[in-house]
């Protein structure tokens, strides 16, 4: 069964069963989104958790394993994505993009905002004019150094 | 004079004169990221603003009414972004894209994050293990409503 | 079975028993284009009305729990689309994409209209120079708005 | 010069001259979409009503003939649309074009909405939720016909 | 059973059973062109003629019912196609389409060749120098009309 | 001045000096569609005829010898086209493309129609239920042959 | 069994069973290049010859009928190949593909080397530098014709 | 000036002035495909060929040195390419791509055909039944080795 | 078992196991980057190898001669690459790619590094500001040579 | 003037000034990777030395603020690339990209091999069976880690 095949039946036991994503990532004790894109295929999972979620799903542990590899990543989805959720994402990447190239180089000089030493959240933040979508990305500032 | 030569014009003044992009934003009284984004043009800007603008940087006034247009957004990069430092905001996107919809559906219900009525801002963050860079989205929730 | 399984299935057992999308709709009591969409695999279902769907339909209702999820949506199609019958829609926004864009921003100022909170119908309108198709979309203005 | 080198200067001399589209879909007593339309390179005009829109903007009517010509029509944008305004139109094709072609097909039999015998309109319908943009597409609906 | 799986069953029982398109055209009393793309799955197909078909392939009339759908046309393709015979098609449309479109309007006004009300046959002309593949397009002229 | 300069002025020309299509093709004796797909950069003129047709249209005699080079074909369109007028000769081939393969097969045997040795004409042929655009091709049919 | 999955089983049981191509070619009296594109699915091969290959194969004859079918061809590879030795024809063309033309054009006039009238072979030249990879082509020239 | 500049002009001179490739290939000593390739911008020519070059074509031999650089090869074409002559070449890729591969591997083992350490020439060949066009390259084969 | 479908099997194999690609390595006496490369469907193997590794892991060895055949490669990748851990060697291509040819040109003039007699190996290197990632390519220099 | 003006300046002044990029690097002190890349406007200058190089040239140092500006990174080139010189690197990425993912995880863990803190060198090595191109990379391992 490969990684993908492990990740359809961890998404239907999910339905199926009615368990939440936090309740998952509560389970492990993990972050939520870290938790969610790790079960999505995109994070390598420790034995005892991945046996952990699998149980809790009603799903044969002994495939494991299979979730303590490092996984290809970012293979899911097109380009650009059709999902009315995710898209909203992209646009503000198109529309805002190379404004945060230009503050990140104002603040910090040449560099980049790390994706893998990273964290990202999201989180409802009451607004009587309409609840908010919250999400906040924290990433070590790299600066470009040459160094052998 | 089209709005992308105008744009090109700012950033060669901006680059000339040594303004930094805070300068600017101060000078029209409107956020960092918002008015990058404006100047890269994004967005359209108001008309005293716009004359503010192009005084600060030596450019024809003249030209400003160009700047009061709703321009075509998003039309300024390749996809995906080739250049590192925006790259990073993609690859974000592909390995969290499809956890950051799971937790938005569970905790708001079927949905989006509006980038329209959104604000973004990058911040500097100190940290002892290297500085972060921080970048908060907020955006209203709009829920799937069927309305006529 | 995924959801785009239980789509498959959904279209032929429709074919099958001769009953029409209007059928369907007026079971559940929903529109009929967002009916349409919704067994198409674009919106979640609540359960009682995917169990009614699925029993109308000999379709095993042990599946209905499937689609009460919120879908990938978007993802069924090729673009540009080839099928005539949906190129047109396609044509269409290829020749007044931006005359909407320009009048959208004349009678309302710099924003977007929704696609989220939306309805969109068609109609059959009789013409003696030949009956029309009639696609009404009515989707609320979201104005440009800086909220953090 | 070329057409689109005159759409560049009507887009141009319009927001100079403050005009509005629906000052110059008055001045020829055409359709609002359907003049924008035009003047953004989408149909050719009549060379008395080309010479009227020229001379208001103030532009040079030894052009108008060039306006007169049947243009190749849709090339003046990327696909998909980078711009959040278009992309709304794309996102509701994306997500109901199927649906679409359903309706059609069990409204009219097999066949398409003309795009050419066809007409488009935007309006503003005012809502206490917050307004509306109402577009409704006209077209003539064709049967699937083998004539020779 | 999907239309592709029917539609690969025919293909394969003609095959086995040297039955000829024409023989499949003459069997149900349509024309040629329009019979080899309709059992390759552009077409629907009335339901005694699906029966005729099958039965005469030998295949399993219960799924008849399954041709009488109106199908999602074109999508059996990669664009620009990389079969020969196909492609030299697509070489005259890159070479002559543009002058097709000249002559269209020079000859008809603005508008269009439906494809739609629309037949086209292949026919073999003997010739000394060689027979000739000789195709004719008929597609009724649509002009571009602004109804609602 | 080079290939795609040259044909820009000729479709300029043309249209200020209200020449049509077929009077260039009677100047130099040439069927339509050949004369209009070499004016728009398709095929080589000989130096008399580019002469004369320069001539007619007020334009540079000393430019003919360029127009007399074998040019590079078929580059000045996207694929797919975007002009709904082009776009219906491209949708004829999606939807019968694969048929005409297999009808060119059965009647001729392993091989193509040339594209080479080829003509093309577009006809106007009156019809009370509306005017029929009449395209039809003819090439020699080229047998799969392994010569060395 | 579609041809793709025939050509799967003779590429496999030729591994298995450790006949080489110039074996299969010589069994049915055929050039090896053509053999060869014949076996992985690119020509139709004839009845007799089909059965001798899937015998000395160990396959099942019955599927020889499947063989005798003009294919679809060219649809086994991306483009631009990605495979090392498929590529560097690919980047032959790239260096040098527009000076074949131009060649072609002045030894011969306007026209092609045809792709069907056409044999490709390649050879082993021993040569102490190193020994090379010969691949010669042969295609009938045809001139551009106007015939109807 | 840049290469692409002076390549244009090359061309256009080279009509103007009536020479042909082989005049100039003969002028500087080279085969002939390699000359038409360097004069359009894919090899470097040593500087006393590049002045012979201008010399003969009437232009400026101070760009000479512009021709003596080592030139970012293969961007001059679309890939696949649109003119019918080049076209061809890419099919017969399309066609025998995997057929030359497999070949190669029989007659020399793994590795690949060089189109570095390569020759490519055309040839006429005359024909009773139509002359014809041979190709014929040859590329030293390159085994997979692995070096450090 | 295509070899698409071995390479599946063993890396399922490796992870059950919990075999490292060195042990792999050590027991065919290879090196790591050309014993993974070849593992994951890049390269041949040699029977007796193949057999060793098909035996450590548990798998069936009458599979082995799959994997002595020299497979198409490069194929198992989308382009550019989304995994984080490649995309930054495509990266890296994409900054300084331009910059390495120009000093392989200025170093040892025309050509190109080998990428067939050629060489790779990553290794890590302490160091007390962070570990680093150390690859190594050795290419074989081939200058541009036209022989026959 | 835009950056990639001052580059296409820098390129031609090099060439005609015979200067070497050796030269160049040697200039500013700075490796000769990073000074081409930097040249060619992948890396910003600072002051001082872009004024040194603009000087050596014989260019106008006015423009040297351009090159302090950090530019967008990865736009000069298409992918993949179609320079044969550089696309052998892109060629090793292909073949051997997933076994360096696999093998860096084997040794490092979870992570990535960084582009950022980076170097990249091209050597020349001297070889009796032919000179070799040696490449080595140098990126900081990081690790992936959830920090906010």
């Amino acid at each position: 069964m490969s990684r993908r095949d492990i990740t359809d039946q961890i998404v239907q036991a999910k339905l199926r069963q009615g368990v939440s994503w936090a309740d998952l990532a509560g389970l492990i004790g993990r972050p939520e989104v870290w938790t969610v894109a790790a079960l999505l295929g995109e994070h390598p999972i420790v034995l005892d958790d991945a046996k952990k979620i699998l149980r809790r799903l009603g799903l044969d542990e002994g495939e494991a394993y299979m979730l303590t590899n490092t996984p290809y990543r970012g293979s899911s989805q097109t380009s650009p994505p059709t999902d009315p959720t995710i898209y909203r994402f992209h646009e503000a990447l198109l529309v805002y993009g190379p404004a945060l190239k230009e503050l990140i180089h104002e603040k910090f000089g040449d560099g980049i905002m790390s994706a893998i030493n990273f964290s990202i959240d999201v989180d409802r933040k009451d607004d009587s004019a309409g609840d908010r979508v919250v999400v906040t990305m924290s990433g070590k500032f790299l600066a470009y150094e040459w160094n052998a």
